[in-house]
Parts: structure tokens; C-alpha cells; sequence
């Protein structure tokens, strides 16, 4: 492996920069090494150094620990093999097996895209799976591919509903994708006023959180990271409004799939486990079907254009893309100090 | 028709009520003297009728003139007939002929059941069509008939994009509804931070709107209805999230569709036009496909459950139920005055 020159990081020591493919594969290493069969750990691998290359951190090498640990604890399944069942033309199922999501998707994509290319829609719900990452990267290839997708995860109790006392529902990111003309448009996007992997951060970092962001174990508005994380809990987004978002992804999500509510999930007799086992819900539409036909990109295009016409500068996802250029063309920034723990981790 | 007693209303003269069929059927007189065939002035009336029922007021009688203004504006078709095209096993397209969107999503309504039953899902794509109503009577049958459905149009530029100068989105309604154990469970909303409507009807009532809803012609805030509705823009709730929920609305019920986007509404040559002719996009899905098999709307119901528990005291559609049963029950409340206007308009 050869690494670009060290410079300096804004939030850690000295920086070096690593190829994605290395990183990928030095991450396969380390979840193999703890308990992913070489499958789980190729997928896993190339969905967090993906974040981290596209610079969402908190989806990123953050959460390697967190793999570790619920591995270790017993919780997931490293080595699951997830069941593909066909429940109607428009409708698959996959039984996660208590593994992780991506090896699922995986495994159900290919059926997926020629199912909704066939038939024009099709629904991907995958139950009892663990999903620990970002959303995106769930939806953006079959955007690449051509299809609109839309995504939708239940987590862990952590969002207090509308006038309710305690949480009930996970952050519950939705993902959406579609195809542009030369590339897609994308946004990803938790229910939460910011995503828990946010406030991790936050609390190691020492920095407090924006206000109306979260609750206190008392029910209290703070701006402590640390009040929210020890029995606090998140609000919505936009209030009522993103509680009713909230509720549609527990419903698709866990009832619609057969996975569990966020409410439900109890990982107490797995010390570490900080995974939550739910749901997923995917849906796919061939927009070569509607009215715009082959022209659908270029309205998408059009209606981009207008956005950019108004004054908006940048598009959701933007910010990814570019991290995700400059470190495919220089490397994936990280401290050398990170670099050696990961390596450690390589039992 | 008969009618119950007079009582004091909160917001207008002398109350009445009439009762719900004889609403609906005064609404078909309206809508076909006033250039709509007898199948779009039953839909029409019914939703309408159904909007004043619900105590949805933005959604009901209030919208009646802006109707006749359209039809008389030559702007819609008030005799169109859609045209059903069947895409794919699961993806129908409707083109709405110019004409208003219920009607288009009437036809579709059958067919698009049977293909979501048959193959586990179907979208149904409705271009060239008016929206001008309440979303939720779009998915609350498919909910009655056993299916999870999810309905977006978009409207006209009236919400400004994130970071923007100037209104792109429309308000942009989503709609979700599903089973519970005995009856369904429904939200419907719009991704500004209030409909369009409550801002003409705080205008007509002298009301000022809640801080952070709209800006004005200059794009300062505004809480002055009349400084929204003249040049002015609303807001979307929840910042930049709000906003992405915005676009995807724009790209699923106007670019996939084949319809016009808000920003492309030009009505200028009609004047008296207020419905906007863009796209709908429904999706719909068996949960009977689904990891919870017959057990779905059982599931719904512990979700709801868990809500009620946390202290949510409210679910989002109660307070429209709650109308609907004393209306079906007493009669829709109507002041004499309103009433009597409305007699007015069977020319």
C-alpha cells in the first residue's frame, strides 16, 4: 500500500490519505478477523469506506468499533446467510437471518432491478437485518442503473413522537435516488433532527448539539450530546410533520416487512450489541414506464436546472459527490493515528 | 332536504347542518351547471363534500368559487376523460386529458387494486391533471380495501427551496395511509410548513400566520397571509430535509409521470385559474405479501398502541374521523349564509 504526502487534519492528528481499495480491503480484514464471513465482510467493508471516502463520518471508520463490539456480543449473525423469496411479480422477500442488511439488498438487488424493469415497480422488504450505515448506498445503484428508488429503515427507540413523553421511534432514515442526465440525484435523510451518529460524535468531540435537537432523560430540551445519549432522546424534524414520516417508516419498514418496531428492540442480554435489528423497505420504479418515457432523466435535469436557477447552490448529496471525487483521485484522508488502530484491529 | 337546528358557529353567522349526501348532491348541481360532465361533478362533489365533513375547511366548501373561477377561466376541462394505459404488471398511467385528477384516479382505481393484489404492488402515474383538493381521499380506499398506499402531486412554485431566492416547489401534499385492525390509519400533508389554503383562509379571516411560515415578495418573513399570497412564498418545514421531500414529490409526480412541474404551472392566458395542472404518482402495496402475512394490520395496531402508551394522545387523521363521525351522524355544519350562496350558484 502507498499513502499520499501527511497534512494536516482539522479534527485529528497528522494526516495521511489511504487508496479506496486498500481501505476497503483493510476493513475486510478486520470484520473477517472478528467474525464476518467473507462475504458479509466484503459488502460491509465497501459500505463503510464508502462513507468515509465520501466524508460522512459519522457513517464511516466511526462505526468499525461498533461492528466489532456487536459482533463480539453475540447480537448479529456474521456469518448469516439471507433467504431470497419471491412473493409476487412486483414483490420480493429477504429473511436478513438476523445478519446485516446490505448482504441481503445484495443478494436480492439483481432479481430486483430486472423485476422492475420487467413490470415496471417492485418492492425489495427484508426483515430481521441489522443496518448500521448510511442509507445511500442502498439506493444509489439502482439509480445508476436507471431506476427511482426509495428507501426506508426503522432503527432503535431514540425519537420522541408529537406530544408523546418518551421515544418510540429510531432515526428512520429515508433515502431517495433517481437518474439525471450523466450521473443521479440523491438524498438521504434520518427523521431525526440530526442522526445519532452525529451526536456520538458531538459527545466525543466536546461539542454541543443546535438547539431543538434533543430531550434530556427528563424530557428537557438540551444542547448536551451526552444528556441525549444517556437516556435522552432526539425530536423530530419539521415536529408533527416528521412524526408522521416517522410512523410511515416504522410501518413499511418493520410491519409491512415482518421486522421489528424500533420500540422493540432489546438488546439486553448482548452487553456491546449496537446494531438494531429491524426492517427495510425498498421500493423501485421504472421511470422508462411513465409518461416522460426515455425523457425522464432530462426532466429530472430540467428540474434541477430551475433549483439551481433560484438560487440554490447545492443539491443534496453534492457535498458526498465532491469528497467522493477528490478521494478517488488523491486517496481517502485519514490520521495516521487512525490508520494504526485499524490495523491493530487485524487480530 | 332537511336540516337540524340552527346553532352558533365559531367562525360564521347562524349554523345549520345539511345532511352529507344532500351536500354532495348540491355540489353536483354546482359543478355541472358550471361546466363539468355528471361523472367529474360526482367525484368532485364527493371529495369536496367529504373535505367539509372531515372539518378539513381549507380542503371543503371553501374551495367551491375557486372551482367555477377555473372551469369559467377555460383553463381545465371540466368534461375531460381520461385515458387508463396499462405500462406494466405493475405500473399504470392515466392521462388526465387536461382534466381534474380524481376523475383520472377513479378509472385507474379498479384495475390498479387488482394489479397491486395480483403481483404484490403497482404505481399508478397520473399526468395532465388538476389537483386542486385534499390528498388523503386518494389513499384512504386502498387502505379500506386492504393495501398500504402512498400518494404525492405537486402543485404550484409557492415554496422556496432551501437557500434559495424565490418559490420552485409547490406545497407538494404526501399521503400515506394504511390498515389497522378495523379501520386504516392515514396522514396527509403538505411539505410547506402550512397548506396553501389555511393561508387564504387566515387571510380572508384577518389572521396572522405563525412565525417561520412565509416570507414576502422582498423574501423577508413575513406572519402577514395577504404579504404570502401577493408575490410572496412559503416556507418548507423542517429546513433542507422538508425541501428534499419537496423535490423527490416534483420528480415522482411530475417528471415520472409525464407532468408539469410547479415551476411550469402557467395559467397567465386564463384568468381566474387556481388549479394547478402538474401529475400524481400513487404507490400501492399488498402488506398480505409481506413478512407479516395476514398479521399486518395487527402489527399497525401494536405500533399505534406503543404510541398511545409513550403519550401520544393524538394520531394524525383522528381529528378528521372524530368530524366525520358527528357529521354523518348530526349533519356537515354549514352557516344559513354559506348555504344559501351555495343554492345561489345552481344557475
Amino acid at each position: 500500500m502507498t499513502y499520499g504526502p501527511p497534512r494536516r487534519g482539522l479534527r485529528e492528528g497528522v494526516m495521511t490519505t489511504i487508496p479506496f481499495a486498500d481501505l476497503v480491503a483493510l476493513l475486510e480484514q478486520i470484520l473477517a478477523a472478528h467474525g464476518c464471513s467473507a462475504e458479509v465482510a466484503a459488502q460491509l467493508a465497501r459500505n463503510c469506506a464508502g462513507a468515509e471516502r465520501d466524508a460522512a463520518h459519522s457513517h464511516g471508520l466511526f462505526r468499525i468499533e461498533g461492528y466489532l463490539s456487536t459482533l463480539a456480543s453475540g447480537w448479529v449473525d456474521g456469518r448469516a446467510v439471507p433467504v431470497l423469496e419471491e412473493a409476487g411479480a412486483a414483490f420480493l422477500r429477504v429473511d436478513g437471518a438476523n445478519g446485516f442488511a446490505q448482504p441481503a439488498l445484495a443478494l436480492a438487488a439483481p432479481l430486483a432491478t430486472a423485476r422492475a424493469r420487467e413490470n415496471g415497480a417492485c418492492v425489495v422488504a427484508i426483515r430481521r437485518s441489522h443496518h448500521f450505515a448510511a442509507l445511500w448506498p442502498d439506493v444509489e445503484p439502482f439509480a445508476e442503473a436507471g431506476l427511482v428508488a426509495l428507501a426506508m429503515v426503522n432503527s432503535m427507540a431514540v425519537v420522541v413522537p408529537s406530544g408523546a413523553r418518551r421515544p418510540v421511534y429510531g432515526t428512520n432514515p429515508l433515502a431517495f435516488a433517481a437518474p439525471r442526465e450523466g450521473g443521479i440525484v440523491v438524498f438521504d435523510q434520518a427523521v431525526s433532527t440530526i442522526a445519532h451518529g452525529d451526536v456520538q460524535i458531538a459527545a466525543r468531540e466536546g461539542r454541543s448539539l443546535p438547539p431543538g435537537t434533543g430531550l434530556d432523560a427528563a424530557g428537557q430540551p438540551t444542547d448536551d450530546p451526552n444528556a441525549v445519549l444517556d437516556g435522552g432522546a432526539l425530536l423530530a424534524f419539521g415536529g408533527h410533520k416528521g412524526g408522521s414520516i416517522a410512523l410511515m417508516i416504522e410501518i413499511m419498514a418493520a410491519a409491512l416487512t415482518g421486522g421489528a418496531f424500533s420500540h422493540e428492540v432489546d438488546w439486553s442480554a448482548h452487553p456491546g450489541a449496537q446494531t438494531p435489528c429491524t426492517g427495510e423497505l425498498l421500493i423501485l420504479i421504472d421511470p422508462a414506464r411513465g409518461g416522460s418515457g426515455a425523457g425522464f432523466a432530462a426532466r429530472v435535469e430540467q428540474m434541477l436546472g430551475a433549483l439551481a436557477a433560484a438560487g440554490q447552490s447545492r443539491l443534496p448529496g453534492d457535498r458526498r459527490m465532491a469528497a467522493r471525487a477528490q478521494a478517488m483521485a488523491d486517496g481517502v484522508p485519514i490520521s495516521a493515528e487512525r490508520l494504526a488502530q485499524l490495523r491493530a484491529l487485524i487480530v
